[in-house]
């Protein structure tokens, strides 16, 4: 299998190609669909055999026995992450906007505030809201074109009311990956602030070359207060299988965790159990080297491209495959760059000021596509801001 | 696709096979597994092609455009059960214990009584008291060998601190399809008592020839109070997708779910889906048709070699293929009877006291199973208990 390998996935419920025209008004026929956090890419084989071999099977019952399943993460965290946990620890959510969604219930009551860095993924706000919380943003700075934590600004901003700090690491948008000062920057945060922790790394595995990601769970004293997050479905290119892995060490949170799991009968789909336990494998990490290498490329083109027009600006990726892009420069509304982009250019993204405080002037771009997707999309951006070069 | 074809199932992460060595202690080489309500058949060839194809796709991200789905349920429960529903009235939950979990969550608060008529699915009273509400058990009458509603005794014990009733139509154990002036009792009864009323319909489409199932959400007067409850899963034999259909007329009830499946993050997963897109069909109607004769027939054999063994009598299966015998007259105890069933016999059973008050000289039998299984049930309860013959 190649990752040049162009998929037409319009007409296949593809949420990605499918709704870009009712949600964008980008055209279905010739639009280019870089916004949700899905890859136009197959999943690895050995990902793909787990399935069908199920379907040869025949039988789609209730699973039983997920020792292998969880073993399969544990090897995954402990080779890929230098990570060592215990099978016990892992909790399976129906993906992690559930997972975050289960954390602010299990361990915040109505009215907490839920501390976020914004910009952030969109959904953390959402489920907040939904649940009767309250989001406090805490705006990133933005350094040399990149995102950097403003703690004492933050600490300013702190009244007590804050119960829950919901971390992105990797960051997207932008795609930082925090350094291990900068973790431990956020560990203390947490302490002072009397917040418990929980650590979205779904984003872990997608770390471009020369970059390492750290889990939060390798930084001293946070053991206690501390909920990580991970997935298979971002890293293998399974979203729809929806399934989160989410971890506790601490007894305590994890108790109360499993109380709020059993209280809503939430428990793993099969297919989603059977493919995760093929992906955290050897053949898996290969093809996750393969992957990055490709992205690192798209990456490299994509920013080429973009940076080349005068008033656009990508953040470097460290990590993801999430490129985010300011039109600040260009000193156009939102309304035309946003045009220019999604109707003249009928590439369809996620809109900036959606991920919260700081990213008004921004739009973010999905390159986790075929190269030669990557290519036309930097052609038409060129196009579409064809007057300011 | 014959139903009496026997699939081996050990080995392959089955709950029903793989785990009963351990549950039960009943051998896995020569066991019999006739517990957890699980089918030993293929799904209808239309549901595997549906999986097949979506293998063959190779693409597995996130769902979008659910309206094919929701006209599927649509038709299927005017063409099946000539009740039409809007699409915009259905959730879909993690499956139906899931569903039942979140309607405990929206609709009772921390200490209320949640009513169930007894002996019923025994994850309805886990997930009430992982939730911190109260089971109210509220006996059912067995009259003629077959349970029955017993509202006079029912409401002397009502004491006000009632808030929802989960019914079971049809229902599991014992296989009761509530006739029409039964349910209109048990809608007198929610309204009486003020509940809210879930009906798990789960086996609404598991009905044996002769009977007619009647969905709550036809009796008068109950709408403003009901949520309605079935899945693809019991029915088209694929438990593991975790998927269920909640479906809510009403708009004050709809919004309260509406509202914690948001603040919860819940969205379904695309295998199940497509599974059930694929199974609420012509062809899936078909099947379930022939599964029905098949089952039928099953239970012929299974009731009748079991009821010539003295003492022991099974509960006449209007629905469900949940047999549900009663030891009582064998003089034995509870420890006795199960001992020869489980460690004489070999078959593994779902103990009847797990289903509450009035289970407690009960055994819980699947026979959704290939025949020639079921027959060799029979001949090994017959030599199990061969001193009574
Ligand atoms: C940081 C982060 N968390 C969670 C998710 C979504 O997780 P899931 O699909 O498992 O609900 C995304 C998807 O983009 C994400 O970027
Ligand atoms: C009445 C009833 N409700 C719900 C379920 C389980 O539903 P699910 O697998 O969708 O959680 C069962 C399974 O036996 C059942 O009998």
């Amino acid at each position: 299998m190649s990752f040049d390998e162009i998929i037409d996935r319009r007409g296949t419920h593809c949420a990605k190609w499918d709704m870009m025209e009712k949600l964008y008004g980008v055209p279905t026929d010739d639009g280019l669909a870089m916004w949700v956090a899905d890859m136009d890419f197959k999943p690895p084989q050995c990902v793909i055999d787990a399935l069908q071999a199920r379907v040869d099977h025949g039988m789609f019952g209730y699973f039983g026995d997920d020792s292998k399943y969880r073993a399969a993460i544990q090897w995954w965290m402990k080779e890929r992450h230098d990570w060592q946990i215990d099978p016990a620890w892992i909790f399976t959510t129906h993906g992690l906007v559930n997972g975050t969604a289960m954390c602010i219930d299990a361990f915040t009551k109505p009215g907490d505030g839920v501390v976020l860095f914004t910009p952030v993924y969109h959904a953390f706000a959402r489920v907040i809201e939904a649940a009767d919380r309250r989001v406090v943003e805490c705006p990133l700075a933005v350094n040399d074109g990149r995102h950097e934590m403003d703690f004492d600004a933050w600490d300013a901003q702190m009244d007590g009311s804050e119960t829950l700090l919901v971390l992105c690491s990797p960051h997207n948008p932008g795609g930082r990956v925090w350094t291990r000062t900068e973790l431990e920057g956020v560990a203390e945060f947490a302490k002072r602030h009397d917040l418990i922790l929980v650590s979205d790394e779904i984003h872990h595995d997608l770390v471009m070359p020369g970059h390492t990601h750290i889990p939060m769970a390798k930084i001293d004293g946070i053991a206690d207060r501390l909920v990580m997050m991970s997935a298979t479905t971002k890293t293998f290119s399974i979203a729809g299988a929806h399934l989160g892995n989410v971890i506790i060490a601490d007894e305590t949170l994890r108790k109360t965790f499993e109380k709020r799991m059993n209280a809503l009968g939430l428990s793993p789909n099969a297919f989603g159990l059977f493919m995760a336990t093929a992906a955290y494998s050897p053949e898996g990490a290969a093809w996750v080297d393969d992957l990055m290498a490709y992205l690192a490329e798209n990456a490299r083109i994509f920013d080429a491209g973009v940076n080349a027009i005068p008033g656009l600006k990508s953040m470097p990726l460290e990590a993801t495959y999430l490129s985010w892009v300011d039109f600040s420069g260009t000193g156009m509304s939102r309304e035309e760059f946003t045009r220019r982009v999604q109707d003249d250019a009928h590439i369809a993204v996620n809109y900036g000021p959606t991920f919260g405080t700081g990213g008004e002037s921004y739009l973010r771009f999905n390159i986790a596509t075929q190269r030669s997707r990557v290519e036309e999309a930097v052609t038409r951006l060129k196009a579409a801001f064809a007057d300011l070069q």
